[in-house]
């Protein structure tokens, strides 16, 4: 007999966990929608040829590779791979459908992504990804309304206290150039400086120096990131520096008319990982949690790859399960999410009841009521038992003297309470008196 | 450059086609939820041997592999292997959490799963699945529910004219014994006679004289097929075709009772090719169709395979993907379904008057409108024109007499009016007047 677990680092969902699931993605396609995006999904898998060699050495090592079907599979040559994140499927599908696309393509994709990491607390080989992406513009608008359009999804979920770090990718290399680093070390050294919050000054500064940067640049730099002030005056005479500055002032007073105007600070020590951003940079986190919940920038360099030419992007990724965690922890999810399958359950008299009860059962549920039916004649204590211990708040008697009289009972599990009724009043009773009703659903 | 289509047999999902699809999900979840089902999801892929060995020789040739990961990715060893369907991984969820799920499990299950296929036209190696299963009782009334929310989902979608074939496998069981049909022949005699409306009497004869079954049985079976009384007769005296009879009829008397009561009839030809259905079989078609838009039946021998007991289970599963290509042929999505990505967008007048777009664009999105902000400061003609390609019915327009009266322009692309309004009134004008909005997402 195999294990019946779930592969390592995967997880199935039950009902209540997809609830909790269901809510927030629902609130995210809502929001998202009512900023414009649409709807974007690709296939799990793509030709391997489309992934290998875009998420550097690390990455190709995390990619899941599919066998070759048929008379192939015993070469191990494999021509398909699972999905790594939603960007460069993204850049193929604006490759592929560069017609059909409007000029300023705006998608939302919330799909899983597949890395062969090795599992651990918290790190998955199958999470994920809610991805927003504005494709075509360069104008600061773009950064301003997905800060706008991601501060709205999270005040919705209920979180109240979201900080947005913003930076820039150019302001950051005009503190390396003005404090000497030598181009040749600008990647590693903003790799350093992104652990910035995690191993502290100290820390960083002794992974500059390791790195062959001078300890002059090393000091200079980390004085520049202690605050906006001493950063500015390091990049005061550099030009590109000062234009970069300029558009992130646009895109802050842009965000003032936004959502997201309490949230948004400009902070030089952000650099975020990912060395393909061109432009602003920007990252999302909450006080009770290391890490983010999410980040984004523009990057005008990628989309374009499958097309050869550069495509102005700019996106924002948020962590599904990072939120969900946060939610979790905190109780945020509201009491309705948790839910039960059902608002009432339609008991079994006898045998001789069983069609009179998928009778009531069908006029409830175009009432507009979940119902459930207890599949087999069996004892009312029995089923009433089970109708609470699935969290079901009503349960509907139909017996011989109701049968007779053209009502129904129903019972309240919660107050225990039981009333008979007209028939026809059940499905209107049951919905004004019932508390729990799930609303992640559509 | 690698191609930019998606893989073979694969398909990318454009925002058009995404709406169409999530207005089937859409009303498939809201009627299995109506019916008391629950949402379960699985990983995308399983440990190997949980897959390999569940699908025959043809299945096992169909699943695809997943090298292991690091080291042993050159030597072609494959641990993982993606969903092949969504039933062993519901038999998987049963053994290993057995002790949480209810007595009464009923879940649906909407996901995709992949088959290693030759891609073709209509076949694809990725698509999606839509069961539902009842877990853990024998009543009848779970194949009367499943037949019900079933018909309830394509009433729901607009399909009038579908109709359900209600069959035993028992009944055919007794129909090869009567018509003594070896036993170590029912397997291949089963095969031959599910091909009965693709292959015609003849057909099914040289099929069945080929496996090595005598012309007077084959001619037995095939008489019976024919109608019901001959099919009754054949089986009179047989006592557990006599007994799959009656269950049948109660199935069918509860039935009436329900939205499936127009449509399901028993009908003796229907035989369902997989090998694994104990009892009552099932499945939907139109007469537009060949082929049918779902089926199921009870199986009662295979959802403990990981538990080493039998356990009780009935399921239906309905095509998504054949749903789609009916109701797009037959042009039965509701207009509101193509929609466009916003029912306005706001223009941008000039640099100075981004901000107060953004707001304007804010304060509509909170009255509830779903909003598309033009990023670029543009001759407004141009931006007109854009929001007309993009279906957008609405473009709102603050100049400068609008902003010193406090008013904005909207403009009506559909009939070229436009009406200069106080600005809190716009929101509420636009979806009054909008009929454009989609209705597929929640």
């Amino acid at each position: 007999m195999s294990s019946t677990k779930p592969p390592g680092g995967t997880r199935d969902f039950l009902p209540d966990e997809i609830r909790r699931r269901e809510h927030v993605v629902g609130v995210v396609r809502r929001v998202y929608e009512r900023y414009g995006f649409e709807p974007l999904e690709t296939p799990a898998f793509e030709n391997i040829e489309t992934l290998l060699g875009k998420y550097g050495d690390e990455g190709n090592k995390l990619i899941f590779k599919i066998l070759k079907r048929g008379e192939h599979a015993s070469s191990g040559e494999a021509d398909l791979a699972l999905r790594y994140d939603l960007t460069v499927p993204l850049a193929r599908v604006v490759a592929q459908y560069q017609n059909e696309l409007p000029k300023f393509f705006k998608r939302y994709q919330i799909q899983p992504v597949w890395r062969a990491d090795r599992p651990a607390k918290g790190r998955f080989r199958e999470f994920y990804q809610c991805d927003i992406d504005s494709i075509g513009s360069t104008s600061p608008v773009v950064e301003a309304e997905q800060l706008s359009a991601v501060s709205e999804v999270l005040t919705t979920l209920g979180f109240g206290d979201f900080t947005i770090q913003l930076n820039h990718r150019v302001l950051l290399s005009a503190m390396l150039e003005a404090a000497d680093v030598p181009a040749a070390r600008h990647g590693e050294a903003l790799v350093a400086i992104d652990k910035l919050d995690k191993i502290g000054k100290d820390g960083v500064a002794k992974e500059l120096v390791a790195r062959g940067i001078s300890d002059a640049s090393s000091v200079a730099c980390l004085d520049a990131l202690d605050s906006v002030p001493a950063f500015e005056q390091l990049i005061a005479t550099h030009e590109k520096g000062l234009a970069a500055r300029a558009e992130l002032d646009r895109i802050l007073s842009l965000v003032a008319a936004t959502a997201a105007a309490q949230h948004v600070s400009f902070v030089p020590r952000l650099a975020r990982g990912l060395s393909y951003y061109t432009g602003a940079i920007m990252e999302i986190s909450v006080p009770d949690l290391a890490g983010s919940l999410g980040g984004g920038g523009r990057y005008d360099n990628l989309v374009g790859m499958f097309l050869g030419r550069d495509v102005p992007a700019c996106g924002f990724s948020l962590g599904l399960e990072r939120i969900i965690v946060v939610m979790t922890e905190r109780g945020m999810f509201p009491a309705s999410v948790a839910g039960s399958n059902a608002d009432a359950m339609v008991t079994l008299w006898n045998d001789g009841s069983l069609s009179d009860a998928l009778s009531l059962a069908g006029e409830l549920r175009r009432g507009g009521v979940r119902v459930d039916v207890y599949p087999e004649a069996d004892k009312l204590g029995k089923q009433f038992k089970y109708a609470a211990s699935r969290n079901v708040p009503f349960v509907a008697i139909v017996g011989d003297d109701e049968r007779a009289n053209g009502t129904v009972s129903v019972k309240d599990l919660r107050s225990g309470e039981q009333h008979a009724m007209p028939r026809g009043d059940v499905a209107a009773f049951i919905l004004r008196t019932s508390t729990s009703r799930t609303t992640g659903t559509p």
